[in-house]
């Protein structure tokens, strides 16, 4: 499965004095594109939260930024599990600017998490997650 | 009662491409103000909602800016109850630029609270907290 | 014409421990409303303020809180101009839940800006944004 | 010299509805620890932006997240240099929780930044502040 790509539009309150969007605001997209990878696949993120008590906090982020994103810039990011065990899933996405002439790249994160209950106990990502993950990879 | 003070400086985060805050971040300030509130009547919020199971939830905010904050600015909140009854509490604030000079408003701001259980249902503020809030109307 | 009609997704982000969105942003969905106001006008936000000099600082902003907006609910923001003169600008808008059995009013707001040029000085509206504006309150 | 360290509480709107505080905004906190590593030093971040051209944006930044951090957290935030050339400063960070029993580590993070003019050109670091932070690395 090609990565899943979703995109918006960069908001006011995204950019900071320098003109350009504040660093820490990439993870937020990041955070749309792993949302929409799950909705993708056929499953809600909000429903493995409340139905199967499964959530997925970050234990480790990453990003190497390539060019500023502005304000207005129409977005695009790309996310894609490179990695996934019981207990972990480890995410990679490419964050691109769209423009009449093409894309360009502004950014690559990773992000890895763990699953864990409401408790933040950890637990077993579910069954059907798993494998829906896995055949993303090309790994089933 | 005096209000609550509170100061912060403001964040590279906090502001926009203007160079100046974004004007949502002054609803954040207006909480940290109302948690000190409670903090000096000797309560903590977090106490409150985990204890008591009483959240406090907005249901109507209201900012007049009457000069921008700018980054690295040293900003006080000052923070008062104007109203409170059974299920609802007002808030205002005052936003203050401090310098070497003196003192400069920003702003001034309202919020409207009502409270509510976990399930986000209608519930009276316990008695301990309306006692100790009117005291610092001078109502009692 | 009526109001432009935008729509977005919840972000995770912008849950707060309360389980609904934190109350400041329904500003910056507010300010997500006025960009594409201004889109539908056929201007950019961005260019009045690139190559007219004209930015539009809020001075006064307003929200009733309804019912709350949830992680991953599919919000439509309506934005319309209520008022206008050669240096101020007051908007109002709605905040909907997009359900598949209809919509959802959560919030009312409204702001009032005056137009600025960079260093942060009244100046008047262009006259092209004016007149645009106008054209869609029916008063011309 | 060793890290410097600035204290702060957690913020309601720093949360998200898993009831600990959202990933990215860690990366605002390391924010406020540069900042406050340069004003240890005797420089105002302001005032390299406005005074010397030279701004600081992000190239890469990087976070392994130990444990939650929760609502109204007393944090301490670590900051120092680890790296510095003429165009390029790498900051590391601890993020602890500070508790009567005494402190547990939640974050460590690190950032990478390049020195630009305002139209985000490469400039080199004014010799100032490469001298000043050289001497907290001992490396002087």
């Amino acid at each position: 499965m090609p990565p899943t790509r979703t995109t918006l539009r960069v908001r006011y309150a995204e950019t900071d004095q320098m003109g350009i969007v504040y660093y820490a605001n990439y993870f937020v997209w990041c955070e749309i594109g792993r949302v929409e990878f799950f909705r993708q696949l056929g499953y809600d993120y909000k429903q493995m939260e409340m139905e199967d008590d499964c959530h997925l906090p970050v234990v480790e982020s990453h990003c190497r930024y390539r060019a500023p994103a502005r304000y207005d810039d129409e977005v695009a990011i790309e996310a894609r599990v490179t990695a996934v065990r019981s207990t972990v899933i480890k995410f990679a996405y490419k964050i691109l600017r769209l423009t009449p002439d093409g894309e360009q790249l502004l950014a690559e994160a990773e992000t890895v998490h763990v699953t864990v209950n409401k408790s933040m106990q950890k637990r077993n990502l579910p069954e059907k997650y798993l494998l829906a993950i896995k055949a993303t990879m090309g790994s089933i």
